[in-house]
């Protein structure tokens, strides 16, 4: 998506240690009309699915989700990230390995809040390894739910976690730019 | 405002020890499009407040400020809980204490995203002692900025943290549902 790219290319930061920062319009100011426009670009591409219900990771994912949301004019839910090993039974769980802090911890879905009934979108901003993608899709295969599919904001293809998840899950997942390559001093180069 | 209050009549809990649940539209699931009603009586309320930024903390606080900011079209910043205690100098910084998780933790918000050409609407879901309201106007006050108001989406009224901040701070404080009383017997009675 050219608008996108274009925004990344213009405001987004890389840092050594393969970080791209977008944290002026996307992960701690959120620049609402713009995402939008983002999530009318995934009401397009899912509209057709039957989704009624956007499940997201807490915390960046919840705006994202919230805004998509009201052009699918659906409920959202956000997996909350827990640090307790106890495991209540009211809840769906499962393990994410944070490449970014370097260490597990688990998300948790109250029941009460997803069910065999549901047609899951799930959305998030970053696809990198796949990990916490791939914890969602658990979480909504423990409910019996259906995964629709994923929208991802920015996928780090060259990292292959998109198309392993789309090999080995099935999974449709449509991210709106797609890295190619980056580093601090070659810059970014889209797929 | 009414339609909030039979909403928390008809889907909120009360469980012992002062808990309001109101997981089912706000905080775990959200209900988007109730949220953004929600929004749309805060833009009536905040509408000639000149209001260029929306101020939240993570995690519930980011889907509630960004269904409101779409009706003032400004971007949403959402201060970060925070586990160390290395203050860089690029943040302005407060703390919070916790009453649901007994606990004080630091808040953060890059002195990128805030500054004294502000004009700040602070949004979040609940207010009780007035904790996390306090750290953000701190957060506002750092960077110079104008606090014009804060719109609050529930108020435990019966403990005195909203008032105390209404006279300390002289600080203006929009709750669309106040509560006079709450527990598991009696169930909730508004102001």
């Amino acid at each position: 998506m050219k608008l996108l790219e274009d925004r990344i290319l213009r405001d987004g930061k890389i840092y050594e240690g393969d970080v791209l920062k977008v944290d002026s319009f996307v992960n701690h100011k959120i620049d609402v009309g713009f995402i939008s426009e983002l999530g009318r670009e995934f009401y397009r591409l899912y509209k057709d699915c039957g989704v009624n219900k956007i499940l997201t990771i807490e915390a960046s994912g919840i705006g994202i989700a919230c805004l998509v949301a009201m052009h699918f004019d659906v409920p959202v839910v956000f997996a909350k990230k827990s640090k307790s090993s106890n495991v209540s039974p009211d809840v769906y769980t499962s393990k994410v390995e944070s490449y970014t802090h370097g260490k597990t911890y688990d998300i948790i879905v109250s029941k009460e809040h997803l069910d065999s009934n549901d047609r899951v979108l799930i959305i998030d901003d970053f696809l990198a390894k796949g990990n916490a993608l791939r914890a969602l899709k658990e979480v909504v295969d423990q409910a019996g739910a259906c995964a629709v599919g994923a929208g991802i904001i920015i996928e780090k293809a060259y990292q292959s976690g998109g198309d392993k998840l789309r090999k080995e899950l099935g999974l449709r997942i449509e991210s709106l730019a797609k890295i190619a390559s980056m580093s601090v001093e070659g810059g970014i180069e889209f797929c």
